[in-house]
């Protein structure tokens, strides 16, 4: 119950306080995480020039990193950036997209991770576990087959970066390492929506920027996009109109709804 | 009464002419820009290599030139593409997305203002304010709270770079220097779209394809795309469905639609 | 019957092997492309760094290559993109958007076509005619006026770059060079969505990963777009609903449907 009035709460601070989100991000989504952030009310900006990022990030109230269409400028470009936030002292929220997949995504991921202070990493389970020292975890991909495994995972993943950890599935997984937050909103169309893990990426960083337990605003943030989710399910039965049916709950949805239908628990 | 006519003559030009708009924008809009140029009767390409855009320039009714995610090669481009308009003699609108954000973006779309002729500038107020030798204001952005004196800093700007200088926000204002257009038309969701600037400068690019008055023809895109935004307005009250239903706006008003809806007047 | 029945097959293939469909693709069409990929059963993945694209290629089923908004660094990673392809036998799809309207275009796909093995190229009339030789053509653009015409120039192309010719229009023709197949599906609202030449494109991408007769993969590619539209223009009258609504119909079609509404012929 104290999770979800939480949740409330940053949301209407979240509409008070328009927070400036700051997204390098990937070009199949950068449209609808645009929408998503103007319709929960934040205010978007994309920019990735290696010249302006910093500059920009130094008006931002959070800064979103996401590695979907990498490449090498823009590589530079999120270190400048994610320097630039952790001098000002904003959160910087890192997904991962496809780490693993090429030897490209994987040494930018690592190199952001062991070089910088990033606030939360979100991803699904291969992704968080291909950040792993796979040397040092004994049980593979087949430590993702349930979500006691999937918490462990996280866990030491958030050790080892001294950071927050969120694995999005059908239940999502928050932890800093030690404690642990459990959401189980979500909708199955989700899935065959392009960019709802990007998405949820930058409202976590919408959440984030306007309060600093950001264990509990990750959760927050995945709740209220799940819920959003959920909610669409009920106006749209398949991916295209669901998608527009998701930014639109994502508009509607009152704090007081989201206090609701959360299912935020402590793991 | 004649205002409106002339953009119902405009819009009837269009989908006859089919005008090739040649845009050098951002990422975030390409896709929505693309569909609303289509929904108009316009046809859009989207070219930014540097060593293929005074070609493609060559073959278009106008220029669409939008700074919103800039890098460097963009600019370079832009100013390839802006020179061969200049030379073929077809309109070049710039939409100085951010600018007075960031040094790189004042800096491009200053550069681009002063070393070409750029016919019709479009941005919202602080955008315009960020365009004007601040040493000679002396109001600042304070200048900004009234419409009486957003049409000061309009008129600025349009004689300090010879252009049309059009303002939107709830009055748009449009303006040479010396005459001045006021536009009523719009709905308050088109802020919750991402895009809809850009759209906006997108679809001005079409009514200027077609017609060399333009401030009248400027005028008459921003009317246009407001009754659009109106009409969606009764179909959808939320961001995700008031966008679809722009674009589907855009497509099915008639041009005697237009004529009726459209709140233009001398100001 | 029989092609019916084979589109029919390869509908629940798709949906049964989820094959990964490598794009470098324009950015324009991006998003739109991939959840047309997602809706059908496929899984996209768009990535195009010189530095990553030929260990993407190696986890996927299909290639699919548009030039729609080009530039150096990006044919560097196309060339190897195909190379990589065509060493591990996977069928790479060749979109030459705009070919013919300037010299990079051009260019860049005849290189593409010259030096690797395309599996399908997929245009409109002009693009197609544009990869001629156009001295060996005495027609011209005059060929473009007749079905019969254009399944000339299909069949030229298609034995100059030993590929199969995808030629889409009110009748999509389809043919190896030898044998010819016809597709008479689709609606006139698809002209008037951007990039939905590209998404039939990646949808052929998607065929041709789960089966090798490439011609009648190709044609069912088509057909499946096709009847998407007609049975969307059902629901939606105007191009933003009747886009949301293609991507419904992508997803909702069964393979049954497919087989029941699909027009596909041999020439």
């Amino acid at each position: 119950m104290e999770l979800n009035n939480y949740a409330k709460q940053l949301l209407e601070k979240i509409k008070v306080q328009k927070p400036l989100i700051h997204n390098i991000t990937n070009y199949v989504v950068m449209n609808y995480t645009a929408n998503a952030l103007l319709a929960c009310g934040a205010s978007p900006v994309m920019a990735h020039a290696y010249n302006e990022v910093s500059e920009m990030t130094n008006i931002a109230d959070a800064l979103v990193i996401n590695i979907g269409t990498l490449e090498n400028e823009w590589i530079h470009s999120m270190i400048i950036a994610v320097a630039a936030a952790n001098k000002k002292g904003i959160p910087v929220i890192l997904d991962p997209v496809g780490v693993g997949a090429t030897t490209l995504r994987t040494q930018t991921a690592l190199k952001l991770l062991r070089s910088r202070n990033i606030t939360v990493i979100r991803g699904n389970a291969s992704e968080i576990l291909a950040l792993a020292d796979t040397q040092s975890l004994t049980k593979g991909v087949d430590a993702l087959h349930s979500v006691d495994d999937a918490i462990e995972i996280a866990k030491k993943i958030a050790s080892m970066y001294s950071s927050i950890v969120a694995i999005t599935g059908p239940t999502d997984i928050v932890t800093d390492g030690k404690n642990i937050l459990k959401v189980n909103n979500g909708h199955k169309l989700m899935g065959y929506v392009t960019g709802t893990g990007c998405t949820a990426t930058a409202l976590i960083g919408a959440f984030c920027a306007v309060d600093n337990d950001y264990l509990r605003a990750a959760a927050s943030a995945l709740a209220y996009f799940g819920v959003a989710g959920e909610l669409a399910s009920k106006k749209a039965t398949a991916p295209g109109s669901f998608m527009i049916a998701l930014l639109d709950e994502l508009y509607s949805m009152t704090p007081l709804e989201l206090q609701h239908y959360a299912k935020i628990e402590t793991g």
